[in-house]
């Protein structure tokens, strides 16, 4: 693909080694041009790599006049990042004819370099560091600390005191707020055994890590590590049956299968444990420089997977108003195997 | 307006007091149907006022269903709000026309209700203590630390160590920093005497608050008033013009005005001194749900100003490679004048 335009911060970063919010970037052939108001050009003309920084108070404007002077007749557009306003806009009295192809960036880039993998590798190595830092601070201040506290802990422990961005809001649930996939911190407060989820990430250099847990509470040797003694019995149950379906994928997965069949990994033990029904998404995600890239690893997702790509493994069990577990680690395919990052 | 569609979280928020991440509300007449998938319909069920909550695995199918069902002929859309993928699906087969409109919703949400702006003053009030804080930990502890490790402080202090929800990334930037206006915090650490800009906001109940103070560095009295001695003669010169041109809008600001007069009163000041064209941005912008909202306060706006509108006022001077000052307040237009917050 030669002539595209991109208005995704990630994709553009990509592209050329900086972006910001407010920019819309047109490869055309050879020429390439980083088109972005007053308030990033002087970053941008010294990060953006091999473009034009174009300084315009009208973007939409400054496109179709680079279009009209290019001549290109047909350049690709991704419809998911495009707005409606934006795409009418630009392409009103404009010649060039404009190409949907949905996530063309992502596609590009499901495989990963060494150099991007080791940046998903150091983001997972903060991330985890991170964790350490949270179950220190649970074991000797964690008890009757609300959600809402504790996810300001997760976010300051895991973000290094603000040291590092966040991949994503964390998410720190309780019990029953744990059956929620999505949960939000609520005034609920942890408590001595309790089962408590956490789902959190970091970037490094703009790369993503993503990693959950789920633990039983004490405040003698809190932890999050994979081996947990629960002292509700059917928490351990749920629990040991989504660990046997995580680690069933992580150490079948091999480069060659469909993408569905590493989500049949986890999902047919889960099924049959018999709680198939509250395993209600996806085994993960591609992730890069967006948390979600590609591949998916879903029951329906076709995709051969290969060597360097980068992905979760997060099977979980959500018993409504009582509690849920999830455990995700982030994979690379390294040699034909999936390697936890 | 009688037949809508919403897909924006705040516009939907607004409709029914509850929204979540993935959600298409249709107001079709009398029947109005919250669309979203299983993580949400629990919640749904319970806060979503007036609407009938209908669980989705295909959100686009199910709208398209119930337009079907309706027989409505058109239907009111914001283009803003709709990604061209999901325009294109929905109107895909779908005799209903869209009638694009944009900004209907933030439109609609442009008066207050006396119910809002006292949600909107909780909301300025536990900003502007946390403000208060962020300001005795500098005192305390502040020299010598990062603007990314202050960016976590000012994180931590506004959110009430993660009690309420930011309005936004607050902008930490000391000296040269503050030159742009949407800085991104660095390892430059704080000193004495140093300028540096803190603009942030918390939400109450989903109501967003937004200040920007600018403020000289010392570790006895330091603190966001308004009073400030900065010990540099140009930093105070132009804390002095911008804070001459912000007061100038605030007392002078009338209900009847267009928002271009409102505009103009800060621009004239800081035009006469000789800074015109290191202001580089609009006076200001409404704030409620969004935290940038109508009315827009800039030099091309003819929208008329009412009692209950609420927006900012932060005129600031930008100079490059040198520094920068804004100063922000929030203000509600009460009997035909501006208060702050």
């Amino acid at each position: 693909m030669k002539n595209y335009i991109l208005l995704n911060e990630n994709a553009i970063y990509y592209e050329c080694g900086f972006s910001c919010d407010n920019v819309v970037f047109l490869n055309l052939g050879d020429d390439k041009y980083f088109i972005t108001d007053a308030r990033y050009t002087t970053e941008a003309k010294e990060f953006a790599k091999g473009c034009e920084v174009v300084q315009s108070s009208d973007l939409v404007e400054d496109v179709k006049n680079i279009l009209k002077k290019s001549k290109i007749k047909k350049i690709t557009f991704d419809p998911n990042d495009f707005k409606l306003s934006f795409y009418q806009k630009v392409v009103e009295n404009t010649k060039t004819k404009f190409e949907a192809i949905e996530n063309f960036s992502k596609q590009k880039r499901i495989i990963k370099s060494d150099e991007e993998i080791e940046l998903l590798k150091k983001a997972a190595n903060i991330g985890r560091a991170g964790f350490k830092e949270l179950a220190k601070y649970i074991r000797k201040n964690g008890y009757n600390q609300s959600e809402n506290y504790l996810h300001f802990k997760a976010i300051e422990k895991l973000s290094h005191s603000g040291k590092y961005d966040l991949s994503f809001d964390p998410i720190v649930a309780i019990n029953k707020n744990a059956a929620k996939p999505h949960a939000l911190p609520t005034k609920t407060k942890l408590k001595l055994n309790d089962l408590v989820l956490v789902d959190a990430g970091v970037k490094y250099k703009r790369y993503c890590s993503d990693r959950t847990c789920t633990s039983n509470v004490n405040f003698e040797n809190f932890n999050f590590k994979r081996e947990q003694k629960f002292k509700n019995k059917k928490h351990q149950k749920i629990y040991d049956l989504v660990l046997k379906a995580q680690l069933n994928a992580i150490q079948k997965a091999r480069v060659g299968m469909k993408a569905s069949q590493i989500d049949q990994l986890t999902r047919e033990i889960i099924t049959k444990g018999g709680y198939g029904d509250y395993f209600v998404h996806s085994t993960g995600h591609g992730v890069g420089l967006d948390i979600h890239e590609f591949p998916n690893i879903n029951s329906k997702s076709d995709v051969i997977i290969e060597d360097n790509m980068v992905f979760t493994i997060e099977p979980g069990i959500y018993l409504p108003n009582e509690f849920g577990v999830r455990i995700e680690d982030t994979v690379v395919m390294k040699n034909g195997k999936a390697q936890i990052l």
